[in-house]
């Protein structure tokens, strides 16, 4: 069986779980006031060059994207997002539930553009009946985004610069940041993310852990009773160990980094495996997501020969666009035994 | 260093670690839809006698108290608690965040009276003004209680009768319930639970895994569409493996009962070395949870000797309310140590 | 000065101000519960047909929308909206603040297409990973639109048939209807509304009271508990009788009706002067609010005239589209005045 | 019939109703920005002597408690209130839904105490668990109280104190203001409130309007953009003229004062009636609510005699405890009608 449906089948990598045998009787603090969570934190504010970063780690996306919008947003503010965020989507209305508008821009392979962006903020203030609508608050951006593409340093800076001339906090979902770090086109840093924004998340689910994802104020710019707030949300771990241990392993020695990475060469070799094949790609991804125009025939080759995918929306009558994901656990072998498979 | 502060305070039992261990490396699909949290369900299914339970993992247990009493109730009822109850006093608010009232009735060492909830119920509906109030709309009690105690079967079935007569579901917040089970003075078991309420849990978090709750609708009446309303909730793990492999541990062979009289025996054998040497006890509390009137004098030789434990309440000018917990984790060897610096 | 700002710029009609004046004295129970409110309801059900109606009196509309969809949807579901909808516009996110999203669709001159409907709830229960998404849970659509329009009988049907197909009730804003049901080219009754959809709203704010909006459930199928829900919104006024009274007296001799009726001529008057004059019409509206694409130079004339109007968006660099609203209080000598100044 | 009730039967004062018919068929601009309404806040800035303060006219007052305290607490805070608040029994749950607690202090004669408020903060910040507890966040008054009792000045500047010793927005209900203010007993001025707390509102609905309450920010401290909020909480009237034309009807020479004057004058003859008749009194109350420990063979006599009151409370077996309320509707004749009746 060859598993490319999703960037989160396996556990974690195996020098997190390492730490989590290692710690696990030691007996720590809870709700992340033991050690390793600081030593995590410490870790982290290196990597993104920010000594006076806050940091809160919480378990899932969704529940991250909710409680940083929800504490970030003034009651009569929404949050700007391409039509295609996964906030506008695939959250069950997490943010609606938490009593906010998603207001929504054109998706542009899953980006925003800077200068729509303007626009919309420059035309909801030459409204005169703006204080009978929805402010908007505060921008949502993801990096990869859902279709695995990312912004370039330009375009991050232009769309920061846009929020800073409106007085917007810049939010970056890094549900899968690792993979846009490490994609070979990248001329992003993470020392720009956190030069670019006021907050954003360092994704733990989808880049080696079991859960965890770490919110970065990276100017110490948090929330008031951040603690109270995450609580509130629901969202506090009792053993806060769980994600403390693992993000400290993740920011040991590079791993984070290093795992990435190798989702990284997998998915260049699986887009080489494709290319050479004659398949088109329904969008041109830099990171470990790809999305290939798949004639249906062919998926029932792939599905008789226990390959997995996800299937993402029709084409056309004979096409469907799917998506491969690599991650840290992809082997070149599993490249090659798909590459036999499709002839 | 004796560490009692709480029964949080090691990761997870060493079997539930071996489980994560052994399954780490298998490609699993997410939100829940793997085996092996098909296994756990049907374990606890299993456990509880109820082959026709709904049953779904979240990660703690302000959480799971927010999204059971959420879903519950309709938009103008309340939850009736004890005042001492988790839900009124430790979670931030996270029952009112969610819009909902939580209307207190008097603890009896952390125990609400039946006969005080009938009245409760009786008066509000007898007030020709409750078209204004917060309708009473569900019941909300902990077992263990936050003290400790227990509800005996004929109190659990008199709430059970109340809850009935006045169509008002019954939950049970069972972040501690193994060492409830295990009591040794307790006539509750938890097929007792499962018949007398609508929906509980039972805490992974604090009873041996690294974090985990699961709720149970004993009579497969979960509310609607679950799954969504726990993303949106911000609950849903991309990887519910973490808790189904933990679940599924926990219930295999008589793990989740066998470790709770662990702490059982140990709670009994604290409680022994301080009522020989003569500290009086604030509460009767049969389970893991115990609290000891304390010298503030006899707290200076325990800080001293690097005992930990909790501090509650103030009692008077020279005693302090401490709290001891045995788990899981806990040894002879430990209770033995203590036994000595208290002489 | 002459006024086609808004419909809401006078008190209210003489013959309602002549019901306050005379009741005034005379000693009502409060909340809704006094006669006049009664004798309206029963006036209402009578108006649309439907005996077994359940209404409700609330103040504005903004309130009466927010009351009405957040009492309808489940926790998981949002509300459909064309794009130009008034909840999704222009109601500072009132809808949003109670927990739903407003999910949108094309906006054909302010209308939803009962296709595009269907094409989006067929596909939301088509993607495989809908449990993930928010649940189309009713529609809103308003009757006359935001921009005057109004749905054919036919097309009216054909929502409601999407509707009924997927389950969804059907709600109609009708802040305005008195106009719409007085059109000279509509063929869509009140009891061809109350037929069709869940529930809609009688407007009394637009339509001749100082405030106050009739919700009706025609199956007298309202929330359970809806005073106390709309008690929770705020929206209960002690007073009833203000709203009572106002509806009373709009209901009684068809004054409803006739006044709606003033609008509609003297905006087919108003149409006229500017069909006369060659002026465009931006959309053509067959009710009191009318839409014109307006040179700039002609607005200078205007504004020194003391015209007053409703500036709605830019059409291009020379002409601007405003609005010119009819009502009640408008006279035959008021339109005339204005076709002198527009020669 | 003679009917105490409540103060909310009638409709609205002559001299309100006057003006209205005055106004009615003048063209103002909607959602409050026309000139009645900025003259009636300028008679109320004159009337408690802060011409910095903001003012904000709303339709009632739960929506005015719901939209006072969902603005100005954190997301994280509660609202301190006396166990007996309205807020806290008869608003339906308004608070909550909002999602914010309602922090009880024990009731005496329905006010609060400021050492017992002072213990409660003090408390809440020595629990070294405090940031997994609610906040309190503002502290909510009523004056009169819901037992039509008054705070003395002295007593009113304790808790002024208190509340600025920690940093909490003082809020007074003043729903029954007028009546508190012309008391006979009361040493508190509108001066001193608007010196005292940091937002009161002065209720209209029970003091000669239709409807109405205005909110006072005495030192210009709203919240941003408060019209927008209001409007999303569902409370802006299109019609903004009929709150401002009533309230500066009832600020102009002294009319609110005059009226609220006419029910104490009642009310202490009520109570002269009472008294001289030997019945005793449930609290003894210096506003326009009286309540009486009756016996129930004497409700029976008024019953038949067609005398309205509000019944409260069972007081013991042959006692009922009920309510008589003046207003400034009430008149010499009805008193003396009613001491015939009592003989």
């Amino acid at each position: 069986m060859l598993n490319f449906a999703s960037d989160y089948t396996e556990g974690c990598h195996p020098k997190v779980l390492e730490a989590l045998v290692r710690s696990n009787m030691e007996q720590l603090t809870g709700y992340g006031t033991d050690a390793y969570t600081e030593s995590a934190k410490e870790k982290i504010r290196d990597f993104i060059g920010c000594p006076e970063a806050e940091i809160f780690f919480l378990t899932g996306g969704t529940q991250t994207n909710q409680t940083v919008i929800d504490t970030t947003l003034r009651m009569y503010e929404g949050v700007v997002s391409a039509q295609s965020g996964h906030v506008n989507c695939h959250e069950a209305g997490a943010i609606e539930y938490t009593g906010h508008k998603v207001m929504t821009l054109p998706s542009h392979e899953g980006k925003m553009d800077a200068g729509e962006l303007d626009s919309m903020v420059q035309g909801f203030y030459a409204d005169s009946d703006h204080d009978h609508m929805v402010f908007p608050g505060m921008v949502y951006i993801s990096h990869p985004t859902e279709y695995g593409t990312l912004y370039t340093k330009s375009e991050l800076k232009a769309i920061s610069e846009v929020c800073k001339k409106w007085n917007l906090p810049l939010f970056l979902d890094g549900a899968r940041l690792g993979y846009g770090l490490t994609s070979k086109t990248t001329d992003v840093t993470v020392k720009d993310i956190a030069g670019l924004t006021d907050v954003f998340y360092i994704g733990g689910t989808k880049v080696g852990a079991l859960c965890g994802e770490a919110i970065v104020y990276p100017g110490g710019n948090a929330p008031r009773q951040m603690v109270t707030l995450i609580k509130q949300h629901g969202a506090l771990l009792a053993k806060g160990r769980l994600n403390g241990v693992q993000f400290d392993a993740l920011f040991t020695d590079g791993l984070y980094t290093e795992i990435a990475g190798n989702a990284i060469e997998r998915a260049e070799e699986l887009k080489k495996v494709f290319t050479d094949r004659g398949y088109r790609f329904f969008i041109d991804s830099p990171t470990n997501q790809q999305f290939i125009i798949m004639p249906k025939k062919t998926l029932s080759v792939l599905d008789a020969a226990g390959v997995i995918y996800s299937t993402w929306e029709p084409y056309d009558k004979d096409n469907m666009v799917v998506r491969f994901c690599t991650s840290w656990a992809t082997t070149k072998e599993q490249i090659e035994a798909l590459a036999k498979i499709l002839v």
